[in-house]
C-alpha cells in the first residue's frame, strides 16, 4: 500500500449527534497523510453517492470547517437507508461501484453506520477477492440503538443517553411539581428499534442523590398490562406522581409492537400513532390518572447541545483509528471501543472483523433489567454511566448552536453514465 | 408597613425552568431585610397549601440550597391548578385564608404564576378593603405561553424559545441529512396554548446564515389544509425537505382543534392524540411525503439545560422585584419586564396594576405573522432574539444536570382544622 490513492468516505442510515465527529477524526487523520492519501472524497447521501457518481470533494472544505463537524449533529454529507444485495444477487451494483471508484483512483473506502452498514462494507470489502478491484473497506461503527456487537458502545448512544436522562429528570422534577392536583404521570417515548438501551438510559435519570419514580418498558420484555399498571399504580401511591420511558420497540407477548393498536380516525383511515399515546391511554382507561406525554423522536438523536463529551471523543477517535487501521493494509475491518477499566472509566480502540458485526444485533443482557422487568441493575448502571459522562457544547451565536454547513462541492463526474438505484 | 411581619410566597399554574429562579431572587432578597420580613412561608402545591395550612418554612434552607434553586428546573415548593372563586361567591375560602395568614403572622402575599394567578392574586389582595385583613399581594409573572399583557415577555417563555428553536434546527439537520432516501417532512408540536409565541420560536431556528424551510401553523392563524398541503409540496421541492411546527393550540376555520380528530381504537374507545400525529397523517393522505413527528410536551418547558440567560437573569431579578414593591408599601401588583432598547437588547423592571393582567391573554400581533399565516415577520424575529440570547447551564454531576430538592420541612400547625378544598 506504498501508493497514494484517493478516499470514499460515506454515512450511512439513521444519523447522530456525533456522526460528523468521525468525520472530522477521519478527514484530519487523512489530510495529514497526503503521501499515502490523495482526495477524500465524501459520497453524498451515503453509498448512494458511489452508485449515482455523485461526489463531495471535501478538500474543497477548510480546515476550520472539518474542525467544526466535531460539534455539529447529523449528516453534513447526507445520509441514506439503502442496502446493497450480495455480488451474487446484484453484480450490476458491484460492477458500478467499482467502474466509479476506479475512474476516481479510490483504494480506500470508508463507510459510518450501524449493523446494515457494516453489511453494505463487508459487501465492498469483498470486491478485491471477488472481483480483482484492490479496495481496502473499513467500518467506522455508529448507531443511536447501541446494538452493534463486538464494540463495547456506539458512537451516537451516550449522547442520546445523556439527553433521555437529562429529560427524564427534568420532566419529573416537573411532574412531580404538578401531581397533587394535576399530572400524575409522565411517558415519555425514546428510539431504540428491537433494543432497549437507550429505554435503559431513562432510568438513569434516577440515582442516589436524586431519587425518581421511573418505570422502563424495554423491547426485551414482554409488555404485561396487569402487572405495569400495579407497577404505576404503586409508585403513585408512594410518589405521588411516577415518570414512565416506553421504548418505540415495546412489544405485547404475541410479538405485536404496542404503539400498532388499529387507530382509526373519523372516516375509517388508519392512523399512524406513537407508542407513548398508547400507554398513555391505557392509564386513563385502567387507573384514570392525568398524564402527561412526549415523544423525543429526532429531537434525541440530534441533540448536539447537550452531547456527551466521552461520546464526542470516542467518535473522533474512531474516525481517527479508520485511517490508521487503512494505512496497515487492513480490510473488511471495523475499529471498536474497548472499554478496559471500569472503576475509573477508560477505555482504547481495538479493532473486529466485519463478518462479526454485519447484521448482528446486540440486544440488552438479562442481568442489566431488573426481575420485575421495569428497571435497571448497578451492572447496567456501571455500564452506561461513563458513556453519558461530561459536557461538549457546541460554541453558540444569537442564542443558538452555531453548527456548519459544508460547501459540498461536486467532483466532476468522470464515468458520467446514469445509474439506476 | 413598619411592623415585621411574615411573607407567604407559592408557585401557580404549569411550572417553568426558571420559576425557581425567581424564587431564589424572592428568598435570597427577603432573607436580606430580616428587620421587615420574618420568615418566608412557601405554599406546599401552591395555594392550596395556604387554604391546608400546609406551610413550608424556608428559613430551614441553607442559603446553599436557595442558591441552587436559580438552576433547578420545575416548582421547588409544588404548584397547583386551583383558582379561587370571587368573595362574594365564595366567602368561606377567603376567610380560611385569613384564619391561616393570621395564625402566622402573614402580611405579604407573593404569588408565582400566569393569567389565572394573577387574577388569584388580585383576589387576595383584595382581602385588605373587603375584609379588613391587612396584606399586600404581589404577582411575579411566569408563564412558557408568553400570554400575559403589559410585560414585554414572562420568564419561563425565553427559556422555552431556546430550547425550541435548538431543538427545531438539531432536528432539521436530520431530516436535511435523510431527506434523500426517507423522511422529508419534520413535525414539532409545541405549547403554547391559544398563543402562537412558543410555536413562532421555532421558527427561530432558521437565520441568515443557516436557513431552514421551516412552516408554522399557529393557533391565531385557521388551519387551512389545502394552503398548508401546497406549501409543504413547495418546500420540500425546493429543499428536499421541510420542518413543520405546530402549536397544540392550531385550530380549523371551525374553531376545532386540529388535534381533536374523533379517533378511536379497536374497540371504539376515544384516544387522545397530539396534534402533532394528525397533521402528519393528513401529509401522508395528501402528499405521500415519509415523516417524522415528535412531541415535546414537558421536555420543553423542564429544560433548564438548555435556558436563556436573559430568561434566568429576568426571573430571578422579577423575584427581587416583588419583595422591594412589596417593602414599598405596594399591593395588587405586578412587576413587569420593559425593554428599553432593542438594537442593543435592554431591559428593566417596571410594575402594573394587577387588574389589567388578570385572565387578559395576550396573543402574537398580526404584523408578526407573514402574510402567507406560516411563518414570522423581522419584527418578530427582533422581538424573540434577545429573549433567546445567553446560556446558563447547570453544573452536572455525573453526566447529569445536578439539580437540588429543597428538605421542605413544614411549619407546625397553629389552625389545625381541616379545610375540604
Amino acid at each position: 500500500m506504498n501508493k497514494r490513492k484517493n478516499a470514499f468516505y460515506a454515512q450511512s442510515g439513521g444519523v447522530t449527534a456525533v456522526i460528523n465527529a468521525s468525520a472530522a477524526g477521519l478527514i484530519e487523520t487523512a489530510r495529514s497523510k497526503p503521501e499515502k492519501i490523495g482526495k477524500i472524497y465524501a459520497g453524498r447521501n451515503g453509498i448512494i453517492g458511489a452508485l449515482t457518481e455523485d461526489l463531495i470533494d471535501t478538500s474543497k472544505e477548510s480546515a476550520a470547517a472539518i474542525r467544526k463537524l466535531r460539534h455539529t449533529p447529523a449528516g453534513a454529507f447526507g445520509s441514506c437507508r439503502y442496502k446493497l444485495k450480495s455480488i451474487e444477487e446484484n453484480r450490476k451494483q458491484y460492477e458500478r461501484l467499482i467502474e466509479v471508484f476506479a475512474a476516481h483512483d479510490i483504494g480506500y473506502f470508508f463507510y459510518n453506520g450501524g449493523g446494515d452498514s457494516a453489511d453494505t462494507c463487508l459487501k465492498v470489502s469483498q470486491l478485491s477477492k471477488k472481483m480483482k478491484y484492490p479496495i481496502q473497506a473499513i467500518h467506522i461503527p455508529k448507531t443511536v440503538d447501541n446494538d452493534l456487537p463486538i464494540t463495547d458502545n456506539c458512537p451516537g448512544f451516550g449522547s442520546v443517553a445523556k439527553y433521555i436522562a437529562t429529560s427524564t429528570r427534568e420532566a419529573s422534577f416537573d411532574v412531580a411539581s404538578m401531581a397533587k392536583t394535576s399530572t400524575k404521570v409522565f411517558i415519555l417515548e425514546v428510539m431504540g428499534r428491537h433494543a432497549g438501551w437507550i429505554a435503559a438510559a431513562g432510568a438513569m435519570a434516577s440515582d442516589a442523590a436524586t431519587e425518581i419514580p421511573i418505570i422502563v418498558l424495554f423491547p426485551e420484555v414482554p409488555f404485561n398490562r396487569k402487572n405495569f399498571m400495579a407497577e404505576v399504580k404503586r409508585k403513585v401511591s408512594e410518589f405521588g406522581y411516577v415518570s414512565v420511558v416506553v421504548s418505540e420497540g415495546a412489544k405485547g407477548k404475541d410479538g405485536k409492537f404496542l404503539s400498532d393498536q388499529g387507530l382509526v380516525d373519523a372516516f375509517g383511515h388508519a392512523q399512524l400513532g406513537g407508542v407513548a399515546p398508547v400507554v398513555a391511554n391505557m392509564i386513563k382507561q385502567d387507573l384514570g390518572y392525568k398524564y402527561h406525554w412526549a415523544v423525543a423522536d429526532y429531537l434525541q438523536r440530534a441533540a448536539r447541545h447537550i452531547a456527551s463529551k466521552t461520546d464526542v471523543e470516542q467518535a473522533y477517535a474512531l474516525g481517527k483509528a479508520a485511517v490508521q487501521l487503512a494505512l496497515k493494509g487492513e480490510n473488511a475491518i471495523m475499529p471498536t471501543i474497548v472499554r478496559t477499566s471500569n472503576s475509573l472509566y477508560r477505555w482504547k480502540i481495538g479493532t473486529t472483523k466485519l463478518n462479526r458485526v454485519a447484521n448482528v444485533e446486540k440486544m440488552m443482557p438479562k442481568n442489566f433489567i431488573t426481575k420485575d422487568g421495569f428497571g435497571i441493575t448497578p451492572k447496567c448502571r456501571e455500564y452506561l454511566g461513563p458513556l453519558m459522562k461530561g459536557e461538549d457544547y457546541p460554541p453558540f451565536k444569537n442564542g443558538l448552536p452555531d453548527y456548519v454547513r459544508l460547501k459540498n462541492i461536486s467532483v466532476k463526474k468522470r464515468v458520467n453514465t446514469e445509474f439506476k438505484l
